[in-house]
């Protein structure tokens, strides 16, 4: 694909989201439920983080798109989020897991391997998180404590497995339908200092996801423009406070040039170049 | 009223609140929780979100207002929501309902027409939810698919039935007891792309309510300084990120002079107008 | 100690953060858990709000220290929070207990008075909450009623009798570990008008105490360099909201020469003083 075709793929994507304003359901971590509301609203979705426990079910089935992310999966979200996959499954709602500190722990492992019964469409993590839903050693918490690069292999075996698209986050993400690889280079290093920022761009792709036939490009899409925004506001804040706002009106505002200006995605040949 | 009274009677409110510091109890979504915290502290008050089963009702008894917000009842709050709107009740604190999504979802639904008869002092919420509240059809989740103007009937029909004031948060807010009738067309629609805006609103109505004997005039005073910060911060902000910042100083800024400038509410004359 | 070695002994604690990455655990109110985490990575250490019961124990024993909030523990919290504290006294991880509003809520009160037995490394809390954990009147909610000093004796008694490290905080802040004793004034006055001032404090000294072979200095020096920032952060801010950004930003790049010209840290002679 020629570098102007890709820009326009990915900016058709990002620019459908205020025209179609999706309805993305979050059952997410308590620690970041504000950030990842004021992302979808930045985009131009519509948040809506409905994790109780007989509505959940419910909501995933009118939802555009529905993130499960396992961060503080609490007594009464630990019932809502299998029902919400489950019905999301049946209904047809693309949807997007985040295995947060999958493997490290027992609550949350028991929870994400249930959960892959129930096809999600993407699966989100950083290198640590693939590697260890795909049956390899955990980190030792929310942070990685491995490069994207070592968990190409198990991203593509759980795409392949799962028939899913797999997001490996990173200094360069890696995407993959098991088929297709992309790596992203957008994105800056004081994303890492602002909590919620990985989890804030699992609820993305599931914008992205729910306005595109193709998973993998809602997915590739997302990842993009997030990381051009964080390019963006780094140039203006001072550090990672100021950051976090700044970034979200350049969520806000990125245009058609920017992403041409800094777009920084290329696809991979191979399956472990 | 003359328009230097009606100034003058809502910045009397407003600047009580530092004078009298209430201690506002939140039950509230824990999405914009710190959001809430902050728009009370900005305003002078006192946040306390205590919500746990057990406290909640000691805690409404010796609390100035009471908030319960419906937006993300996990099955701790579902127990602690109604022990505080009894205690609420039975102590004359007065107490504010967000019932936010209802109609939508069942949980919610079943829980808010339950706390009805605890005679909250306001109800607050968008067209979609008063309508929903009052027996018609609902949105698809927490952002109204109806008008304003379109909840004018059931927001009278819900006060006089429950002997409580409704508002109607829009474009232009519609808040009634009943018998009198207030146009506020404060705020701007940047508010829409922060998350909390409409529910942090409902604590700061919870404050403004306990330091008057008048809950319509609490009401009205709360909707138009609250919409008047979003103005004067939408000025100086790129984006949503910079505005809820900015918004936040606006808000513990706000003087008689800038509620001289830019207050635009007005009595309606008629129940329909 | 001369006035050159107070400053580089506590900027030795805090530059450690960066160096070592300490991984802290919180068990921590929904109301505050985004701005605590983001405290965390803006010094260096790295966040991990890991409360669910069956996974707070076993990440406890691996966790560089553990934060116990006791804001608002729902159901879930109540179990976690235990479980944490057993397994951090047992596996000798650093921890420090938060005990917002005990004494005025029977749920907490009870929970506090238990947590004591596994012996907290830092008891941090307002006058009020110092003063009701020892015995004393409680205050209304999670503000302080009572000054500083007047939690000195209570502080020091509980030192001594929990061989624990008690921090008051406040406009001077108070440091023991019943027997040294040391006034912090750094800090600002709009810190208190901004939700989870003190309990991200909490944090920032859990991760300190873990970079430090004595609790007392990494309390002192967490203490001190946090209100510095806020300080600095003060001077460029026009009210709380622009504030929390920029304290991130400050806290971020806080260097020796800001620590040399802001320190306010002064050891006490006597118990009393």
């Amino acid at each position: 694909m020629s570098e102007v075709a890709l820009v326009r793929r990915i900016y058709d994507v990002w620019k459908a989201l205020p025209t179609h304003n999706p309805l993305v359901q979050c059952l997410t971590n308590t620690v970041v439920q504000g950030f990842s509301a004021n992302v979808l609203l930045a985009a131009g979705a519509s948040p809506a983080m409905v994790d109780v426990p007989g509505e959940a079910g419910d909501f995933a089935a009118i939802s555009s798109a529905t993130l499960i992310n396992l961060g503080t999966i609490g007594t009464s979200q630990q019932l809502a989020i299998p029902e919400a996959a489950q019905s999301a499954h049946h209904s047809q709602t693309p949807w997007v897991l985040d295995p947060v500190a999958v493997g490290a722990l027992k609550v949350r492992t028991r929870l994400a391997h249930e959960l892959l019964n129930y096809r999600p469409t993407v699966i989100r993590g950083n290198a640590s998180e693939i590697i260890a839903l795909c049956g390899g050693a955990a980190a030792r918490g929310a942070d990685s404590t491995a490069q994207v690069q070592d968990a190409h292999g198990s991203a593509i075996e759980l795409a392949k497995k799962h028939k899913t698209v797999v997001a490996v986050s990173g200094s360069a993400d890696f995407i993959t339908d098991g088929e297709r690889h992309y790596q992203c280079a957008n994105g800056h290093a004081i994303q890492t200092k602002v909590t919620g920022s990985g989890c804030a761009l699992g609820a993305g792709i599931g914008a992205c996801v729910s306005v595109t036939e193709d998973a993998l490009w809602g997915t590739v899409a997302a990842h993009a423009v997030y990381g051009i925004a964080a390019q963006q506001a780094q140039e203006v804040s001072a550090g990672p406070g100021t950051f976090a706002a700044n970034f979200l009106d350049a969520l806000a505002n990125v245009s058609e040039d920017d992403v041409e200006r800094l777009l920084a995605v290329r696809q991979l040949a191979t399956d472990k170049e």
